[in-house]
Protein backbone atom coordinates (compact mmCIF):
# COMPACT_ATOMS: atom_id res chain seq x y z
CA UNK A 1 0.00 0.00 0.00
CA UNK A 2 2.77 2.82 0.53
CA UNK A 3 5.08 2.88 -1.70
CA UNK A 4 7.67 5.69 -0.07
CA UNK A 5 10.18 3.35 2.17
CA UNK A 6 7.26 2.82 4.24
CA UNK A 7 6.37 -0.42 6.41
CA UNK A 8 4.84 -2.14 3.75
CA UNK A 9 8.40 -1.94 1.63
CA UNK A 10 10.19 -3.32 4.64
CA UNK A 11 7.89 -6.49 5.19
CA UNK A 12 8.21 -7.17 1.27
CA UNK A 13 12.22 -6.49 1.47
CA UNK A 14 12.20 -8.50 4.01
CA UNK A 15 9.76 -11.36 2.51
CA UNK A 16 11.98 -11.12 -0.20
CA UNK A 17 15.20 -11.62 1.50
CA UNK A 18 13.55 -14.83 3.31
CA UNK A 19 12.70 -16.37 -0.22
CA UNK A 20 16.45 -15.80 -1.20
CA UNK A 21 18.03 -17.52 1.73
CA UNK A 22 15.60 -20.25 0.88
CA UNK A 23 17.11 -20.71 -2.64
CA UNK A 24 15.25 -21.37 -5.25
CA UNK A 25 13.96 -25.11 -5.41
CA UNK A 26 11.68 -25.75 -2.21
CA UNK A 27 10.38 -29.10 -3.81
CA UNK A 28 13.02 -31.29 -2.67
CA UNK A 29 13.34 -31.88 1.35
CA UNK A 30 16.61 -31.96 2.88
CA UNK A 31 17.78 -36.09 3.69
CA UNK A 32 16.67 -36.42 7.02
CA UNK A 33 19.06 -39.10 8.91
CA UNK A 34 17.10 -41.77 10.50
CA UNK A 35 19.29 -44.15 11.92
CA UNK A 36 17.65 -43.75 15.50
CA UNK A 37 17.38 -46.71 17.46
CA UNK A 38 13.36 -48.07 16.89
CA UNK A 39 13.95 -50.45 19.20
CA UNK A 40 15.58 -51.25 22.90
CA UNK A 41 18.61 -53.36 22.44
CA UNK A 42 17.97 -57.20 23.63
CA UNK A 43 19.78 -56.48 26.55
CA UNK A 44 17.14 -53.70 27.66
CA UNK A 45 13.66 -55.66 26.63
CA UNK A 46 14.41 -60.15 26.93
CA UNK A 47 11.12 -59.79 28.29
CA UNK A 48 8.22 -57.81 28.87
CA UNK A 49 9.01 -57.50 32.54
CA UNK A 50 12.73 -55.93 31.67
CA UNK A 51 11.04 -53.40 29.92
CA UNK A 52 8.93 -52.39 32.66
CA UNK A 53 11.83 -52.30 35.39
CA UNK A 54 13.44 -50.01 32.68
CA UNK A 55 9.90 -47.71 32.63
CA UNK A 56 10.17 -47.26 36.12
CA UNK A 57 14.01 -47.18 36.60
CA UNK A 58 13.74 -43.93 33.99
CA UNK A 59 10.62 -42.35 35.28
CA UNK A 60 12.53 -42.39 38.69
CA UNK A 61 15.62 -40.97 36.91
CA UNK A 62 13.49 -38.13 35.96
CA UNK A 63 12.67 -37.44 39.28
CA UNK A 64 9.15 -38.55 39.19
CA UNK A 65 8.11 -40.95 41.75
CA UNK A 66 6.76 -44.57 40.64
CA UNK A 67 4.87 -47.29 41.77
CA UNK A 68 3.56 -50.60 40.78
CA UNK A 69 0.13 -51.99 41.48
CA UNK A 70 -2.58 -54.07 40.34
CA UNK A 71 -6.01 -53.63 39.14
CA UNK A 72 -7.75 -53.85 42.42
CA UNK A 73 -5.03 -51.79 44.51
CA UNK A 74 -5.70 -48.84 42.21
CA UNK A 75 -8.30 -47.32 44.20
CA UNK A 76 -6.25 -47.19 47.33
CA UNK A 77 -2.81 -46.27 45.82
CA UNK A 78 -4.62 -42.92 44.16
CA UNK A 79 -5.99 -42.62 47.97
CA UNK A 80 -2.49 -43.15 49.19
CA UNK A 81 -0.39 -41.10 46.94
CA UNK A 82 -3.15 -37.88 47.64
CA UNK A 83 -3.30 -38.33 51.28
CA UNK A 84 1.13 -38.31 51.38
CA UNK A 85 0.71 -35.28 49.36
CA UNK A 86 -2.13 -33.81 51.68
CA UNK A 87 -4.37 -33.25 48.61
CA UNK A 88 -7.83 -31.37 49.72
CA UNK A 89 -9.44 -31.33 46.50
CA UNK A 90 -8.08 -32.57 42.96
CA UNK A 91 -9.35 -32.02 39.35
CA UNK A 92 -9.56 -34.86 37.29
CA UNK A 93 -10.92 -35.49 33.29
CA UNK A 94 -14.94 -36.46 33.69
CA UNK A 95 -13.48 -39.97 32.09
CA UNK A 96 -12.13 -41.39 34.38
CA UNK A 97 -12.88 -44.29 35.75
CA UNK A 98 -14.65 -44.11 38.71
CA UNK A 99 -12.65 -47.34 40.37
CA UNK A 100 -9.66 -45.02 40.33
CA UNK A 101 -11.61 -42.68 42.92
CA UNK A 102 -13.38 -44.95 44.73
CA UNK A 103 -10.93 -45.22 47.83
CA UNK A 104 -10.92 -41.16 48.35
CA UNK A 105 -11.74 -40.24 52.10
CA UNK A 106 -11.33 -36.31 52.67
CA UNK A 107 -10.34 -35.57 49.11
CA UNK A 108 -12.73 -33.66 47.11
CA UNK A 109 -12.50 -34.78 43.31
CA UNK A 110 -14.19 -32.25 40.50
CA UNK A 111 -14.87 -33.66 37.21
CA UNK A 112 -14.27 -31.15 34.73
CA UNK A 113 -17.42 -31.29 32.64
CA UNK A 114 -18.27 -28.62 32.67
CA UNK A 115 -15.33 -27.18 32.01
CA UNK A 116 -13.29 -25.95 35.82
CA UNK A 117 -12.88 -22.93 35.61
CA UNK A 118 -9.07 -21.29 35.83
CA UNK A 119 -9.09 -19.67 39.39
CA UNK A 120 -10.48 -23.43 40.77
CA UNK A 121 -7.56 -24.93 38.74
CA UNK A 122 -5.22 -22.66 39.74
CA UNK A 123 -6.40 -23.74 43.38
CA UNK A 124 -6.89 -27.85 43.25
CA UNK A 125 -3.52 -29.33 44.62
CA UNK A 126 -3.35 -31.97 41.98
CA UNK A 127 -4.69 -33.91 38.78
CA UNK A 128 -5.49 -37.45 38.56
CA UNK A 129 -5.38 -38.90 34.76
CA UNK A 130 -4.67 -41.87 32.55
CA UNK A 131 -2.66 -41.76 29.51
CA UNK A 132 -2.41 -42.43 25.68
CA UNK A 133 1.36 -44.54 26.06
CA UNK A 134 4.30 -44.84 28.15
CA UNK A 135 8.03 -44.66 26.94
CA UNK A 136 10.10 -47.36 29.01
CA UNK A 137 13.83 -46.00 27.04
CA UNK A 138 13.01 -42.54 28.35
CA UNK A 139 10.56 -42.78 31.04
CA UNK A 140 7.60 -40.63 29.58
CA UNK A 141 4.59 -40.89 29.35
CA UNK A 142 2.40 -39.11 26.65
CA UNK A 143 -0.96 -37.95 26.74
CA UNK A 144 -3.27 -37.18 23.78
CA UNK A 145 -6.13 -35.67 25.23
CA UNK A 146 -8.46 -39.18 24.96
CA UNK A 147 -10.35 -41.09 27.27
CA UNK A 148 -9.28 -40.29 31.15
CA UNK A 149 -6.25 -37.53 29.92
CA UNK A 150 -8.44 -34.39 29.62
CA UNK A 151 -7.91 -31.22 28.57
CA UNK A 152 -4.06 -29.65 27.97
CA UNK A 153 -4.87 -27.01 30.59
CA UNK A 154 -5.57 -30.06 33.19
CA UNK A 155 -2.15 -31.05 33.52
CA UNK A 156 -0.44 -27.91 33.31
CA UNK A 157 -1.67 -25.37 36.02
CA UNK A 158 -2.20 -27.92 38.53
CA UNK A 159 0.83 -28.78 40.94
CA UNK A 160 0.97 -32.60 41.06
CA UNK A 161 0.18 -34.59 38.63
CA UNK A 162 -1.04 -38.36 39.41
CA UNK A 163 -0.65 -40.53 36.43
CA UNK A 164 -2.00 -44.23 35.82
CA UNK A 165 -0.81 -46.11 33.45
CA UNK A 166 -1.72 -49.55 32.22
CA UNK A 167 1.34 -51.85 31.34
CA UNK A 168 0.05 -52.48 28.32
CA UNK A 169 0.85 -48.55 27.62
CA UNK A 170 4.04 -48.52 27.35
CA UNK A 171 6.37 -49.29 24.92
CA UNK A 172 10.64 -49.04 24.36
CA UNK A 173 11.39 -46.69 22.56
CA UNK A 174 9.99 -43.28 21.13
CA UNK A 175 9.88 -44.51 17.80
CA UNK A 176 7.60 -47.06 18.98
CA UNK A 177 4.98 -44.52 20.61
CA UNK A 178 5.00 -42.38 17.70
CA UNK A 179 3.85 -45.63 15.99
CA UNK A 180 0.93 -45.67 17.98
CA UNK A 181 -0.21 -42.00 18.55
CA UNK A 182 -2.11 -40.06 15.97
CA UNK A 183 -0.38 -37.29 14.90
CA UNK A 184 -3.37 -35.05 14.57
CA UNK A 185 -4.05 -35.17 18.37
CA UNK A 186 -2.52 -33.01 20.96
CA UNK A 187 0.40 -35.03 21.99
CA UNK A 188 2.14 -34.26 25.80
CA UNK A 189 5.27 -36.11 26.02
CA UNK A 190 6.08 -35.83 29.96
CA UNK A 191 9.33 -36.80 31.44
CA UNK A 192 9.66 -36.26 35.10
CA UNK A 193 7.98 -32.76 37.16
CA UNK A 194 7.73 -29.69 34.20
CA UNK A 195 11.72 -28.15 34.71
CA UNK A 196 13.23 -25.07 33.13
CA UNK A 197 17.00 -24.10 33.22
CA UNK A 198 16.13 -21.13 31.71
CA UNK A 199 17.53 -18.47 33.97
CA UNK A 200 21.26 -18.33 34.85
CA UNK A 201 20.92 -22.10 34.18
CA UNK A 202 19.76 -23.12 37.53
CA UNK A 203 17.03 -26.14 37.03
CA UNK A 204 14.05 -24.83 38.70
CA UNK A 205 10.85 -27.13 38.45
CA UNK A 206 6.94 -26.38 38.68
CA UNK A 207 7.31 -23.15 36.32
CA UNK A 208 5.93 -24.33 33.22
CA UNK A 209 3.99 -27.37 34.61
CA UNK A 210 3.63 -29.63 37.75
CA UNK A 211 6.31 -29.41 40.12
CA UNK A 212 5.43 -33.06 41.04
CA UNK A 213 4.53 -36.17 38.81
CA UNK A 214 3.88 -39.35 40.29
CA UNK A 215 2.98 -42.49 37.68
CA UNK A 216 1.16 -45.65 38.69
CA UNK A 217 1.83 -48.36 36.65
CA UNK A 218 -1.12 -50.70 36.84
CA UNK A 219 -0.27 -54.40 35.92
CA UNK A 220 -3.60 -56.20 34.82
CA UNK B 1 -28.70 -103.49 31.64
CA UNK B 2 -32.54 -105.00 32.15
CA UNK B 3 -34.10 -107.40 30.17
CA UNK B 4 -37.46 -108.15 32.28
CA UNK B 5 -39.63 -104.60 31.33
CA UNK B 6 -37.31 -102.23 33.70
CA UNK B 7 -36.23 -99.64 33.58
CA UNK B 8 -34.03 -99.40 31.44
CA UNK B 9 -36.11 -101.23 28.86
CA UNK B 10 -38.67 -97.90 29.28
CA UNK B 11 -35.59 -95.05 28.92
CA UNK B 12 -35.03 -97.38 25.35
CA UNK B 13 -38.40 -96.94 24.51
CA UNK B 14 -38.99 -93.29 24.79
CA UNK B 15 -35.57 -92.42 22.99
CA UNK B 16 -37.18 -94.66 20.46
CA UNK B 17 -40.14 -92.75 19.66
CA UNK B 18 -38.25 -89.11 20.24
CA UNK B 19 -36.12 -90.67 17.43
CA UNK B 20 -39.34 -91.53 15.60
CA UNK B 21 -41.30 -88.13 16.12
CA UNK B 22 -38.04 -86.28 15.44
CA UNK B 23 -37.64 -88.03 11.90
CA UNK B 24 -34.82 -89.88 9.52
CA UNK B 25 -33.11 -87.12 9.07
CA UNK B 26 -32.45 -84.53 11.08
CA UNK B 27 -29.43 -82.77 8.50
CA UNK B 28 -31.78 -80.15 7.11
CA UNK B 29 -32.82 -77.51 9.68
CA UNK B 30 -36.66 -76.36 9.47
CA UNK B 31 -37.13 -73.35 7.80
CA UNK B 32 -37.37 -70.22 9.91
CA UNK B 33 -39.73 -67.38 8.66
CA UNK B 34 -37.66 -64.12 8.79
CA UNK B 35 -40.27 -62.03 7.45
CA UNK B 36 -40.14 -59.52 10.83
CA UNK B 37 -39.85 -56.19 10.79
CA UNK B 38 -35.59 -55.57 10.17
CA UNK B 39 -35.85 -51.63 10.89
CA UNK B 40 -38.81 -49.26 12.30
CA UNK B 41 -41.48 -47.87 9.53
CA UNK B 42 -40.89 -44.23 7.98
CA UNK B 43 -43.30 -43.14 10.27
CA UNK B 44 -41.59 -43.94 13.61
CA UNK B 45 -37.90 -43.20 12.44
CA UNK B 46 -37.95 -40.02 10.02
CA UNK B 47 -35.36 -38.39 12.27
CA UNK B 48 -32.91 -39.34 15.12
CA UNK B 49 -35.03 -37.42 17.36
CA UNK B 50 -38.18 -39.23 16.14
CA UNK B 51 -36.34 -42.37 17.68
CA UNK B 52 -35.33 -40.91 20.50
CA UNK B 53 -38.90 -40.09 21.22
CA UNK B 54 -40.13 -43.47 20.43
CA UNK B 55 -37.66 -44.91 22.98
CA UNK B 56 -38.68 -42.60 25.84
CA UNK B 57 -42.32 -43.54 24.88
CA UNK B 58 -41.48 -46.99 25.00
CA UNK B 59 -39.45 -47.22 28.00
CA UNK B 60 -42.03 -45.39 30.24
CA UNK B 61 -44.55 -47.76 28.91
CA UNK B 62 -42.46 -50.45 30.42
CA UNK B 63 -42.98 -48.88 33.73
CA UNK B 64 -39.31 -47.38 33.85
CA UNK B 65 -38.24 -44.07 34.56
CA UNK B 66 -36.73 -42.10 31.72
CA UNK B 67 -34.92 -38.70 31.65
CA UNK B 68 -32.88 -36.72 28.57
CA UNK B 69 -29.93 -34.79 29.72
CA UNK B 70 -27.15 -33.14 27.99
CA UNK B 71 -23.70 -34.41 28.95
CA UNK B 72 -22.40 -32.09 31.50
CA UNK B 73 -25.52 -32.76 33.08
CA UNK B 74 -25.10 -36.48 33.84
CA UNK B 75 -23.33 -36.21 36.93
CA UNK B 76 -26.54 -33.70 38.57
CA UNK B 77 -29.32 -35.92 37.13
CA UNK B 78 -27.60 -39.11 38.59
CA UNK B 79 -27.13 -37.41 42.09
CA UNK B 80 -31.14 -36.40 41.94
CA UNK B 81 -31.94 -40.02 40.69
CA UNK B 82 -30.56 -41.48 43.63
CA UNK B 83 -31.33 -38.53 46.62
CA UNK B 84 -35.19 -38.93 44.82
CA UNK B 85 -34.71 -42.88 45.96
CA UNK B 86 -32.92 -42.01 49.35
CA UNK B 87 -30.00 -44.21 48.27
CA UNK B 88 -27.41 -44.21 50.70
CA UNK B 89 -24.82 -46.61 49.64
CA UNK B 90 -24.55 -48.04 45.67
CA UNK B 91 -22.79 -49.82 43.76
CA UNK B 92 -20.97 -49.63 40.37
CA UNK B 93 -18.66 -51.23 38.03
CA UNK B 94 -15.39 -49.76 38.75
CA UNK B 95 -14.83 -48.47 35.31
CA UNK B 96 -18.05 -46.01 34.81
CA UNK B 97 -16.88 -42.50 34.03
CA UNK B 98 -16.30 -40.69 36.97
CA UNK B 99 -18.31 -37.40 36.07
CA UNK B 100 -21.24 -39.58 36.18
CA UNK B 101 -20.64 -39.68 40.27
CA UNK B 102 -19.28 -36.72 40.51
CA UNK B 103 -22.33 -34.40 42.11
CA UNK B 104 -22.68 -37.21 44.99
CA UNK B 105 -23.07 -36.34 48.31
CA UNK B 106 -24.06 -38.38 51.23
CA UNK B 107 -24.17 -41.45 48.87
CA UNK B 108 -21.40 -44.06 49.20
CA UNK B 109 -20.33 -45.52 46.16
CA UNK B 110 -18.27 -49.11 45.94
CA UNK B 111 -16.52 -49.75 43.11
CA UNK B 112 -17.18 -53.36 42.12
CA UNK B 113 -13.39 -53.73 42.21
CA UNK B 114 -12.50 -56.07 43.81
CA UNK B 115 -15.80 -57.58 43.53
CA UNK B 116 -17.98 -56.54 46.22
CA UNK B 117 -19.03 -59.83 48.38
CA UNK B 118 -22.46 -60.84 47.76
CA UNK B 119 -24.04 -59.47 51.31
CA UNK B 120 -22.93 -56.15 50.58
CA UNK B 121 -24.59 -56.32 47.18
CA UNK B 122 -28.30 -57.28 48.75
CA UNK B 123 -27.66 -54.03 51.25
CA UNK B 124 -27.07 -51.44 48.45
CA UNK B 125 -29.91 -49.59 47.65
CA UNK B 126 -28.92 -48.91 44.12
CA UNK B 127 -26.70 -49.88 41.09
CA UNK B 128 -25.27 -47.26 38.15
CA UNK B 129 -24.54 -48.77 35.10
CA UNK B 130 -24.12 -47.41 31.28
CA UNK B 131 -25.20 -50.31 28.45
CA UNK B 132 -24.37 -51.61 24.79
CA UNK B 133 -26.75 -51.20 23.29
CA UNK B 134 -30.93 -49.78 23.88
CA UNK B 135 -33.81 -50.60 21.57
CA UNK B 136 -36.31 -47.38 20.48
CA UNK B 137 -38.97 -49.84 19.20
CA UNK B 138 -38.86 -52.46 22.62
CA UNK B 139 -37.44 -49.65 24.95
CA UNK B 140 -35.18 -52.16 25.92
CA UNK B 141 -31.76 -51.56 27.31
CA UNK B 142 -29.06 -54.40 26.68
CA UNK B 143 -25.96 -55.30 28.74
CA UNK B 144 -23.02 -57.08 27.74
CA UNK B 145 -20.40 -56.89 30.67
CA UNK B 146 -18.45 -54.31 28.72
CA UNK B 147 -17.22 -50.54 29.61
CA UNK B 148 -19.64 -49.35 32.63
CA UNK B 149 -21.47 -52.85 32.30
CA UNK B 150 -19.79 -55.23 35.20
CA UNK B 151 -20.67 -58.17 35.93
CA UNK B 152 -24.65 -59.46 35.95
CA UNK B 153 -25.28 -60.10 39.85
CA UNK B 154 -24.89 -56.08 39.79
CA UNK B 155 -27.79 -55.69 37.90
CA UNK B 156 -29.70 -58.37 39.45
CA UNK B 157 -29.14 -58.10 43.18
CA UNK B 158 -29.69 -54.55 44.10
CA UNK B 159 -33.73 -53.11 43.96
CA UNK B 160 -33.03 -50.14 42.09
CA UNK B 161 -31.05 -49.43 38.76
CA UNK B 162 -30.05 -46.29 37.02
CA UNK B 163 -28.77 -46.84 33.56
CA UNK B 164 -27.33 -44.50 31.63
CA UNK B 165 -27.99 -44.62 28.17
CA UNK B 166 -25.96 -42.38 24.93
CA UNK B 167 -28.05 -41.40 22.17
CA UNK B 168 -26.11 -42.81 19.60
CA UNK B 169 -26.24 -46.70 21.19
CA UNK B 170 -29.87 -46.13 20.87
CA UNK B 171 -31.57 -47.83 17.45
CA UNK B 172 -34.64 -48.64 16.28
CA UNK B 173 -35.53 -52.38 16.35
CA UNK B 174 -34.47 -55.37 17.93
CA UNK B 175 -32.16 -56.99 15.11
CA UNK B 176 -30.74 -53.57 14.53
CA UNK B 177 -29.33 -54.59 17.88
CA UNK B 178 -28.41 -58.36 17.74
CA UNK B 179 -26.28 -56.40 14.82
CA UNK B 180 -24.18 -54.63 16.89
CA UNK B 181 -23.78 -56.84 19.96
CA UNK B 182 -21.05 -59.73 19.74
CA UNK B 183 -22.99 -62.67 20.77
CA UNK B 184 -20.51 -64.68 22.49
CA UNK B 185 -20.96 -61.54 25.18
CA UNK B 186 -23.04 -62.59 28.06
CA UNK B 187 -26.51 -60.29 26.87
CA UNK B 188 -28.89 -59.16 29.81
CA UNK B 189 -31.96 -57.35 28.05
CA UNK B 190 -33.81 -55.03 30.13
CA UNK B 191 -37.58 -54.08 29.27
CA UNK B 192 -38.62 -52.56 32.50
CA UNK B 193 -38.29 -53.52 36.19
CA UNK B 194 -38.00 -57.06 36.93
CA UNK B 195 -41.89 -58.74 36.27
CA UNK B 196 -43.36 -61.99 36.74
CA UNK B 197 -46.73 -63.47 36.82
CA UNK B 198 -45.37 -66.96 37.38
CA UNK B 199 -48.29 -67.31 40.47
CA UNK B 200 -51.98 -66.98 39.64
CA UNK B 201 -51.15 -64.27 37.27
CA UNK B 202 -51.04 -61.88 39.34
CA UNK B 203 -47.87 -58.91 38.15
CA UNK B 204 -45.30 -58.78 40.85
CA UNK B 205 -42.35 -56.71 40.24
CA UNK B 206 -38.67 -57.30 41.76
CA UNK B 207 -38.54 -60.78 42.29
CA UNK B 208 -36.19 -61.37 39.45
CA UNK B 209 -34.12 -58.27 39.70
CA UNK B 210 -34.64 -54.86 40.26
CA UNK B 211 -38.30 -53.52 41.22
CA UNK B 212 -37.51 -50.08 39.74
CA UNK B 213 -35.61 -49.10 36.42
CA UNK B 214 -34.08 -45.50 35.82
CA UNK B 215 -32.99 -44.88 32.47
CA UNK B 216 -31.15 -41.17 31.33
CA UNK B 217 -30.38 -40.71 27.88
CA UNK B 218 -27.66 -38.25 26.73
CA UNK B 219 -27.74 -36.35 24.13
CA UNK B 220 -23.92 -35.38 23.04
Amino acid sequence: MTADGGPGDSRAEVLRRVREALGGSRAAPPPVPRRYARRLPDAQAGSRADVLALFTERVADNRAAVRHVSTDEVGTAVAAALWGREAKQIVVPADVPFGWLAELDGVRALADAPAVDTGTLAAVDAVVTGCAAAVAGTGTVVLDGGRAQGRRALTLVPGYHLCVVHADQIVGTVPEAVGRLDPFRPLTWISGPSATHGIEMVRVEGVHGPRHLEVLVVED
